[in-house]
């Protein structure tokens, strides 16, 4: 599904440039818009980036160029961080009222790493916060140096987990060769103890990242874990099938990973 | 799930109340909250918001007392109608780019009525929007009075599938004996031919609305409908299997149905 609907990036992007322009007009001059509801750029870049999280928009490659320096703003704002850490305070609820924990060493929780345990915040503030288009090349190397800072908010849940006994288990999207990188970067900040740190090997790039999430999971189920939770920020990392008892999606309206 | 996640509004509540006492005396008084992060009333509840529309807060009966102020402004607001408005453009863009139409009659796409069709804002204005508990018997009158305004962008949409010869289906957890109320109300406002009308009878009224829902898709299905897209304002109309092509979840924090 994730492939057929890529299609619609390359279709979607002229509509949208057309109906930014409107708006940038609107904005600046004031004018009764077309649409039949006035309103101005801050409205249309939060109605986006609700619409990312509410997954109805899918599979874009860049940020609005018009609403770069707003999603740059939500990014290091306060209210982002209160809105991740309310995700994560949903999840301490789940797991203190809703998980029979059976401590058996097969009671396990999956974490995305990227803007789930660390944050690209760093280096996407240089990239127009999602308003340039992607350069791997240049991601990858932000990333083997190993300074991505922690996101205090999910280090706590981590933390918890590990004293109950569950297991924790990171499925990433970064490629294998970023294993050691990955690694020193997680232990710098706080983040160990944790059961598998599952990367992307050559052979997994070939399917979507959704597929090789779903997949990971199948084959954790097959070795007896019990998936309590997954905490991700990507869609791609909570849907698809097999699932958990319990997902939680933290925001992030900078990139998407189908 | 639903049914276990039940639970957790109970345990919710304390915590809750405690958080939000904590942020009341916070906002009022300017202290630094024990959190960690500076924030305020407004961030509090934009970020219940935006974790409902996120499904990480789930079987909520009211909304937090201290919320439900803002929530009525945001249901009241231009961004409400800009955020909703943004998600049907998403469902005209995946019509027209990523749905091969075969005009036999079984193409098919799925509305919820309440909140999708027809707006029940005037209702919950003066109930607290949400900030209180809900009485069925009250809201049913309302419906039954068959005054609810039309939800314009869906209507737009609605028009939409109906020119290119898709077989609108209803789907809502109103029950049987809401028919005829509900379509004087509908075709008052502009909607008409549509193909079904898919009300709650008794014998649903056991189920929980996601599997009530699931379980017509299904029919539907089997009937040979091809389900192209399901519009709804609850996650309740959208998840559980079998789904359609694509989903699009609207915007309402007033009320959760599991």
């Amino acid at each position: 599904m994730g492939r057929t609907l890529g299609l619609i990036l390359a279709l979607l992007s002229a509509p949208i440039v057309l109906i930014a322009a409107d708006w940038n007009i609107l904005y600046q001059k004031g004018k009764q818009p077309k649409h039949g509801v006035e309103f101005n750029l801050k409205n249309y870049c939060e109605s986006w980036r609700m619409n990312v999280e509410l997954h109805n928009i899918r599979e874009f490659e860049v940020v609005p160029e018009e609403c770069a320096d707003y999603i740059g703003k939500y990014m290091n704002s306060v209210q982002y961080k209160v809105d991740s850490e309310r995700a994560i305070e949903e999840c301490t609820v789940f797991l203190s009222t809703s998980c029979s924990l059976k401590r058996d060493g097969r009671d396990a929780w999956i974490f995305d790493v990227d803007d789930t345990l660390l944050s690209t915040v760093p280096y996407f503030k240089k990239h127009r916060s999602g308003g340039e288009k992607l350069n791997l090349t240049s991601l990858e190397e932000w990333m083997s140096n190993a300074k991505a800072p922690a996101l205090d908010h999910t280090r706590k849940l981590f933390n918890e987990l590990k004293e109950r006994g569950v297991q924790i288990i990171l499925v990433s999207s970064r490629r294998e060769h970023l294993r050691s990188a990955t690694i020193d970067n997680l232990v710098d900040v706080g983040f160990y103890g944790w059961t598998s740190l599952i990367l992307r090997d050559p052979s997994d790039e070939g399917k979507a990242v959704q597929k090789y999430k779903a997949d990971t999971r199948k084959q954790l189920i097959d070795q007896g874990y019990r998936i309590w939770g997954i905490v991700g920020d990507q869609w791609s990392s909570i849907e698809g099938l097999p699932s958990a008892k319990r997902t939680f999606k933290l925001p992030n309206p900078m990139y998407y990973v189908s």
